[in-house]
């Protein structure tokens, strides 16, 4: 049945406009001023603002870490994301050292495909990146859709690629088509500081962060971009934290370099006296990078403003403060790495950065969906109201105010990280290729309804440019 | 009567898709798959992109130079700019010095009234900046819908304001929700460089752009970013030409400053060794700032594509060389200012941007349109394909190769600067709010029929900011 | 009689060395391990630094300001000079507008003639820079010996030279081998902001500060190094007090320009919040630029250290507390500028920089002397501990801990800027020209006994280039 | 018996003046106007400067390399280095991998003990950096007396310390008082671009220059300045060869950071085309870092100039064009890398630097001994021509033109990289600890009588800051 949003102000990465939205087969058919009405679903926006549904490029969802397994999985994960206006995830798919590429990826659709409630899509995140790896690649780009993978290079002795192999990967992907994503801290120099913390005695979660130092990510990112311009080719910096990486992503832009930057929320409003907080709760701010003196969230919101960063992350990987996080105690190296981000990536953005005048109404689309979509290789099918896209589109109250706590929220996991803050603006209802997932902040989705996006490649369907030339030769 | 444009590609600022655009009482009513095409006039894209019309925001038509007037006025440089892909210009209203801005403005008024083809909307350009003048601004602002100004930095004893003005005039652009436009270069270094080349006899057109070095427009857009920063208020760069000027401006936008640049096509394609052309024809090169040596153009091509430089205008001000550039003849200071761009602006950076891989073709909108009416408060009403906006609508064949000519262009003006380049891409019909100004490269509008636009505050309806938070009061 | 100096440790700019000075004639004679004592008089410097004298390149002796004149003249200054270890200064002549350069020369030798207790030489500080003031330098440098002249981007409407005035003095300064100093301060925009605190009846001394915003330094230094760089011409900027500057003073040097910045010791230990002590003292800390936050003075010190800042002046331009500085109550800009600082420049470099590890005590030489010689053209008859230099010389016990205070300081004025400060470091003895000034703490000197120096020009006796070439062709 | 050096022109790095020299024991035991000259050896350096003795902080004599050994010993290295001026080198003393520091340190002194004509030290150049080598360092650096070693980022699976190796090294460095070397390329990347270029057929000399981009070179040292950064140590970057190095160094220095640079005479004035010379004579100028484009030459220049760069070393590894560098034929990789630079480095540095303008007198013998001596442990031993150092001098006639050529210079090797370039100044006489080496223009030195040279630690007597401290606490 054909649906008629009314009464909303649709917003786009460029527009803001007042009009209809007419819905048929999981798409947007029409935008216009009047509609005939006869059989379709109306959906009054009264008072609300018609979104694209947000889009999460890093979310870690029923992944193994450390002997333990994150709290969110793909139900309860993408639940929750829905709740918080986000109607795509794209997840990292894990493979161990030595495992098949095909095999992790067989694994990781297991994961998913009865249980996620939004469509998704995977990164791959690669154990050890060697020969068989870089053989396997090819196939997995055109064939599995997954044109995206990280390198890390912190993580010493476990995940830590070197830079011969960033470099072969940067390489790679230039001729590929594909995007290198980069967890970029220096983890020679977090192994040595944080084996010498706990020599000394220093096992509280605020060590956590006093030996990931952001010199240690600034080198780390600059390292990256400057090899990417070496390698002509292109690199997604995930998770930016603090000032230190930010000037090295400015610098390599300035200079031409197809070099683009994350943030996550949690570096745009938490600190890291958060990791000092008595009783270990300071635990329940532990992930790498750490959060950072106050003063970077400046830094980081100016970015955003002027285009320096350019998308928004959660990171979402949470475990519970009870059972996981205390696993650390007397050792903050063994406190599971992350935190439950996914359900308020897009309101806090909303909250903190529109209604405050940091960014543009614009901005905050672009920023949360559009260009993520874009980088990623999934729009113009996610990312934007247009007709043709995706029917996935959140209203969104944008008066509302609330305070964020882990006693409403929709994620399995027993903290929020953000717990008593106040923000204004809410998601009413999602929905995901035209069908609802949450109706008037109410669930009403079905785990197992989302589908798997097979991506295009970076520089051909995938990259704006490639995707325009793309369509242009289809006139 | 509604029009239907059928079988193109929608390209905005953000998004690139194939659909339907329904035309009716001027605007855009619809956008969609299929519509009822009955009592409808058909337009066929097929082959073509659907663009929002170009917007120029700086021309300099019908106006007196040195004892001469520019050769196009808002007839014939109206009906080139429609050729070109343009629907809406922002032109320069000259007050004298002592003369009332509502004087000038009437004075505006009368020229173009029953000659435009397209709308257009007017900046100020004051003689002289005074008490009387700030005095008189508020009217102006919120009367006459004129809320951008320009302040010179250069023209010694002529035009030129000391920091004291440019600083009294930027915190009157914060109050009263006005833009602040610089002319930037350093009058008095350029005043004095200019009198010592004469002095030495030095009187070719080459020495129009020895005489104002780029360190002088470096320094002076510096110089005006750091007085924006002081008086926290807003400031936008005609015309920057130079990596020096670049610099600055990004400086400042990285430390958080609202600072826009606009570069024009003259610097992203042509260099200094044109003005050195035997037989006088350097002059027909001599604008200010002049063309700079050739690899600045990579720096400001690099600009455009991450975003520290927004707009391209055209800084129209077009004189024949037989009759008027001639008058500079034995001394270059003689030579009016100015060249023909106001048609081959939109062409220029299609083919030597998008098509080259430069910036992506939703940058090319933005830069040519989308920016500009949202910088200068024309947007949502102009700049954008999005239902209920003006149907200013380009249909632009991508593919069309052609060779740019004084014997072919539209302009009043005796040469072409860009003779001889070879473009891809043409614009094939151009629409006026949902009217027909060039129908199948043919000429069809009615001088006059142009409108006056009325522009919003910069900070209030005028900025991105200030509309979306208008438009949410209304939901 | 011949003088030898035992058993000190003599420190030059580049070394440090246990050997004894003979003095012969006013001149050092010879630097050597043993001399003949016979009819010597022995000079025991034991546990003490043998120093060049300091050379203060900054003073404001016996100068009229608003309607009264500086406490100190050219008998207390200079005595006080002497006692912290200074035995040159380099008083700037005050020029009025429309006075002949000849004339102020002449007012400044009777000033100082029969009161110098060591020697001294003038900079012009010239009222208004007009065609008489260029056409008459010629004749000053060549016969005056005067080779330095500073102009003013500050004080609009009584010294503020515009930038055509600037530049051309640059470009004279660089014909006639002169050295241009520029108080870099945006006059416009503190003339400005000046007018409006007083408006808003904003009149206490912290207004002073307030209305000369660091970015209004930051932009004048920026502004003056570009204008030098295309004049090709060479700069030093006074009593550089901020970051902004320090930054602006960097750039121009990586570009290889001839820029030299000079701070004061002020500005590396005092900072803005005691211009808000009550009671009017804050008056006490009113000189321009203003005292900065106190984060700035970091950035100094570091600047100092990798020898982005090469000088220390004081600025001296004393005036009293009670009859002078009260004239400014109720009206800060009635405050006479300036502070008491001759005395101190020298210890409180020693004591916060070499005592505290930043910098080094070479360093501590060439910063307060040796550097200042070299630039200014008095080099190598003063600056130096050198066989063939005058005996200006500086007996300093390092550890020496006094606190220094009004009650104790030799300067005219009723109050002293670093009042209960600590510092470790004291001059014991000083001679000019062999003589002693100061013996043992005491003054034994005589006011006239001070000569006049005629320095040489910048790039020919005067730059170290210049000299070293010129005295390499008389081997 | 005395020696007095009589009619020259003393010059130190801070001074220039007209003095005689008297020496005894090997030291220098006065400086002054006239001396009694009975039983005195007279030495006349009229028209002479009178220099401090180069030091040579970067050789590498009789050093085995892929196969071959260097072409100079210590006796012809050191020989030819007296002729060039220098009257200390410190060579590296290589260390094997596994190799016991202690039996490294002994080959090294049988190596040098008996052929050194002129006084030497040793740094270490170690292999692997492991627990056995942190663990002997404490001993080589108090008692062998050798403060300094060099860690590679180069040399993959050959020399490359990984980051925690180089951020352990600055650590103990710290600790220690010693001074880590750093070999600033990214061996990475290189070892990639290597093997590529392998792979497609591309084995002559360019290729070496093309594999080694400057990009690695500048990333590297900006790694190294980091890490040294967050180690709160001191970093002296070995053999700067571009501007992206120097500009690192720069934005180290700037923050305040311990970090020193060195340059080589053959990026001042060799560039990358020089590989591309027929014959395979490429060969000849291949070493690393390789020469890069000639533009990076100004910015080397101009870092001397304003201090962002502080030595010159000569990176001496000579070996002969026919027999060694034909090695390589046919494999760019089998090039012994280095070059035949330690007769040349002062005059090349004076020729081109102060007679051309572009550096000081006194900053030609700080670049080339002053500062070398004090960042190395060698001052006030070495290093200056002050009372109470040894009597390293050089008489240096400025004014002689000859041209640098194979078939004159003394080197053991069967070219000159600088063949048939013209240069101004030639040292006339050289003296260590009193003794001529070299007597008008005559080897009259002996095999052996050079000295090894225990150091003083870094930060201790070896920094100036220590060192001066040192001496403070013994008057």
């Amino acid at each position: 049945m054909k649906k008629i949003i009314k009464n909303g102000l649709i917003v786009t990465a460029a527009d803001t406009y007042r009009a209809n939205v007419l819905i048929e087969n999981g798409k947007i058919s029409a935008i216009g001023t009047h509609f005939d009405e006869d059989g379709a679903e109306i959906i009054d926006a009264k008072g609300c603002y018609i979104l694209p549904g947000g889009i999460d490029p890093h979310t870690h969802l029923d992944m193994p870490f450390g002997g333990t397994v994150t709290k969110d999985d793909f139900e309860t994960g993408t639940k929750a994301a829905a709740f918080g206006g986000t109607t795509t995830v794209i997840d990292f798919c894990l493979t161990s050292k030595g495992e098949r590429l095909k095999n992790s990826i067989t694994t990781w659709h297991n994961k998913s495909k009865n249980k996620a409630c939004i469509d998704y899509s995977f990164h791959l995140m690669v154990g050890e990146i060697n020969d068989e790896v870089l053989d396997e690649l090819p196939q997995v780009i055109s064939e599995e859709g997954i044109t995206s993978f990280k390198v890390f290079m912190a993580y010493k002795n476990v995940f830590q690629a070197d830079d011969e192999t960033l470099f072969r990967t940067l390489l790679t992907a230039k001729d590929l088509g594909a995007l290198v994503m980069v967890h970029a801290e220096n983890g020679d120099v977090i192994d040595y500081l944080t084996k010498k913390a706990l020599e000394e005695g220093n096992t509280d979660p605020i060590f956590h962060a006093l030996t990931r130092p952001p010199e240690a990510e600034g080198e780390a990112t600059g390292r990256a971009a400057q090899l990417t311009g070496l390698a002509d080719s292109q690199l997604y910096v995930v998770h930016v934290s603090c000032s230190n990486a930010v000037e090295k992503i400015a610098e390599a832009r300035n200079k031409g370099l197809n070099v683009w930057g994350e943030t996550c929320p949690q570096y745009l409003v938490l600190d890291q006296s958060y990791l000092e907080r008595p009783n270990f709760e300071g635990a329940k701010y532990v992930w790498s990078p750490p959060l950072r003196e106050k003063w970077h969230q400046d830094i980081l919101w100016n970015a955003l403003k002027n285009g320096q960063l350019q998308t928004l992350g959660s990171d979402q990987c949470s475990f519970d403060f009870n059972g996981q996080k205390d696993l650390g105690r007397g050792d903050f190296t063994k406190i599971p790495n992350g935190g439950p981000m996914i359900e308020d990536r897009v309101s806090i953005l909303f909250s903190e950065g529109v209604k405050k005048g940091r960014i543009t109404l614009n901005q905050f689309v672009d920023i949360t969906s559009t260009r993520i979509a874009k980088i990623f290789g999934l729009f113009p099918k996610k990312g934007t109201i247009a007709v043709g896209s995706d029917a996935d589109i959140v209203i969104f109250d944008p008066n509302v105010e609330r305070v964020i706590s882990a006693e409403s929220h929709h994620m399995a996991v027993d903290y929020n990280a953000f717990e008593g803050m106040k923000v204004t603006g809410e998601p009413i209802s999602v929905l995901s290729r035209g069908e609802f997932v949450v109706k008037e902040k109410q669930f009403v989705g079905n785990p197992g309804s989302g589908q798997f996006i097979k991506r295009a490649k970076y520089g051909d369907e995938l990259s704006e440019q490639g995707r325009e030339s793309l369509q242009s030769t289809q006139i």
